[in-house]
């Protein structure tokens, strides 16, 4: 997606198989574009995405200034909890630990910072399924797990805050990555929890309230994901920053797919 | 709001005090109008909403076709869980219940009619935290608590379902009420599993995934409610009906107010 | 219930009706004494309890030493979670707050402190079927609450502990009071997070894991309880404590009552 | 452990080292046989537990009446709710699919089918914090998880029920199986939703409210399992059963084990 932050230079899609039915189509609150295959006939669906984007830097913060936006309206729906933060829910825990922070951007910073401390970076303990209040119990997950609860602590304390999935220069394993965002005095401002790999080399893909509204892929009918890679250089030029992505997909059978 | 289905023919807001900035701003996914009242000196705040509807009443199907959407792409976001809504837990139990229900139409009206048989009208069983999964556990609740369940069962089922926050016509006694709207072949129908007022006597106010998004007011501050009154009255002429609205709050205190 | 720190002096039992078929029966783990109640005819139940005991108290430490035991197999039981006490999913936090304190009879007296500094006393928040989780989210709630989430942590923390129910003097306004025990070398403290009432003046009426266990009443059939009042005195002889103890329930219909 | 219906003819605990203190304890609600194992120096441990057990078994009903009591007050503290079985939160599903079968023990019956009928057995879904209405809502668990739904269901319905481990002739892969037993009129029946296994080639270790009272080994320190194997046999007799039982555990560290 394109954002007052990245800029898509050039990209392509190559698809293995030529009856598939593509249109691109934008969804949700961010207007996030996603591009939507049909197929009719069962069988073996290979996807090949390139793509090179500029990516402002602002070095302002430690946070990347991702979008520079002055209407409060636009950030209010980010203040309600969703399926994966019930932030409702967590008023009181959330004051417990950061109440006496003075500040809001100083909050969001100091639940960045207690993530990372408190929070276990391990797979297998949460699912799919897992909320925030899972990973405030077991003090384990993976990004997404790290990304749900830093926006459930800055909901609780009225700062609105929202999930996005991005391509990330430097994570390893090369895979995709979840980091969330919070509103400021008019800006987004990038977080990461798992500070598993530096916040200016991360192209958003895809935004929404959680992870059920920033699904890398949406699969419908029988699709199976086979295999999936990702990979990301970065370019730097001064201080803009030039960042080549493939990403490669094999699927199976099934009717229809969304794409982030 | 206005809809393809509702026209407001006149409305007027009265506040009782002269210090407070008043501004129209629209929200979320359907982009629902909000109106933000801001107060810098605490006291006490009146409201007074009057305004006459008119409404298309369509009589195919059972429930009110309140809105034609040929793309798909608009129904998609309410596919997903939220909130109130964890459709991704409920597959099993969705299933077990209606899947032997053939037809997306007949399934969503399925779901309609259990809720009325088994789910049990009770103020006081549920708070503002509860959710699908706990009104499936007690078989109890209010007209939220209806809302929320039928809207997980259409969407553990692939229905796309939205909640509606609506003044109802006949409701008694007088009070806002919450219904639901499932997409089926382009169309959004109105349901209401708690049949406690006509469906072709509702006027929408606010809609999204489930309560967080269509809330009749959103207080910051300190703000505390201290009265509300609803009325509705309904004058049919033919196959058109005019419904007049009367709506009062009483506030005290706080700095910023959302009315939906 | 008699202990190795309660003797009754005296006791009476007075039923309203004399149609009523009594027994006594111990119940649980701890042999817990309850008196069963069966009538065959529908009506009006009145009941007054009164009794004397002789309180030891033990001056060491800041709890009463309720019961001395060497056998760690008694405690063991207790150090397994329960209905209310989910310390298999607590682990976590209780480490996070309470780990760093060495010695497990500083760390149960820093539970109780923690349960005082953190826990809001409230009416209302909570209900029969809350449970520490609950607690811990909420930050509020009521004696039952409280010794429900300071057994809980005492679990994690591999600390037996165990829920009972209790008269006490000098708790206002006069009711039933839950507290905790923990075991620790051989002997059970007695705890109370919320500092309501003097550990000294506690008589205790029935004690398990939880309050499944522990219930003043358990009513079968259609019983439905009209009025209780509770009433305690304190007589001090200089070492030693004598409290008197009202009790006085009403209640109508229903066909088996156990009372603890 | 011995009951009413199996009787230990011959049993030997071979302990791979010599440095172990070994005691004997009962433990819980029906005392069940605990072997504790401390070791002072870290390393391997194995056991090997033989033994020949005589069953009677019961051919009246379906299920095996594993014990036979008169008093209900035994049973009444399998009535209430325990860690992974919350019965006071299933009131209202159990009565919706029970409530028209008349009659106790066919009530029961009717629940151990409708969980083989419904639930599917399948590993990998449930976990050990996993309880009654997570199986409810996904359907599907291991033997673990059918006996907690089924158990709930029962003291929902104001049936006591208890949950058994047991060695399971016939059950194949040869593992430890868990099953549940309802107490009606008197007598304990034996239930196995899963049907994996016959009924009368059932040995009981240890019996409780839930897993959490019924474990097959628990341990303290860092002990770490490395193996386990079970095997056992059957020999009729006419109408008398002699059962041969086989069961090997490696254990590493750690410093006190508890094995039912």
């Amino acid at each position: 997606m394109e954002t007052s932050c990245q800029r898509i230079l050039e990209e392509s899609l190559t698809i293995s198989r030529n009856d598939v039915v593509r249109s691109d189509i934008k969804l949700g609150l961010d207007a996030v574009r996603y591009t939507k295959l049909e197929v009719n006939e069962r069988g073996e669906l290979g996807l090949s995405y390139n793509a090179t984007l500029q990516l402002k830097v602002n070095t302002v913060g430690i946070g990347k200034i991702s979008e520079g936006e002055n209407f409060n309206s636009a950030a209010l729906p980010y203040i309600f909890p969703s399926r994966y933060v019930p932030s409702d829910r967590m008023r009181a825990v959330a004051n417990d630990l950061f109440a006496n922070v003075s500040g809001k951007f100083a909050q969001a910073l100091a639940i960045e910072d207690w993530l990372f401390k408190n929070i276990y970076y391990q797979v297998g303990i949460s699912n799919e399924q897992s909320w925030a209040l899972d990973t405030l119990e077991t003090r384990s997950g993976v990004c997404r797990d790290f990304a749900h609860l830093g926006i459930a602590f800055c909901r609780a304390l009225s700062i609105p805050a929202r999930y996005v999935t991005v391509y990330a220069y430097g994570l390893y394993p090369q895979d995709f990555h979840a980091v969330f965002e919070v509103f400021v005095d008019g800006i987004w401002y990038l977080m990461d929890g798992t500070r598993k790999a530096p916040l200016n080399g991360m192209v958003s893909i895809a935004r929404g309230r959680d992870a059920a509204d920033a699904a890398v892929a949406t699969l419908f009918g029988n699709v199976m994901g086979q295999s999936m890679m990702v990979q990301s250089e970065i370019a730097t030029d001064e201080d803009e920053i030039f960042m080549p992505i493939t990403r490669e997909m094999l699927m199976r059978d099934g009717n229809a797919l969304y794409l982030g």
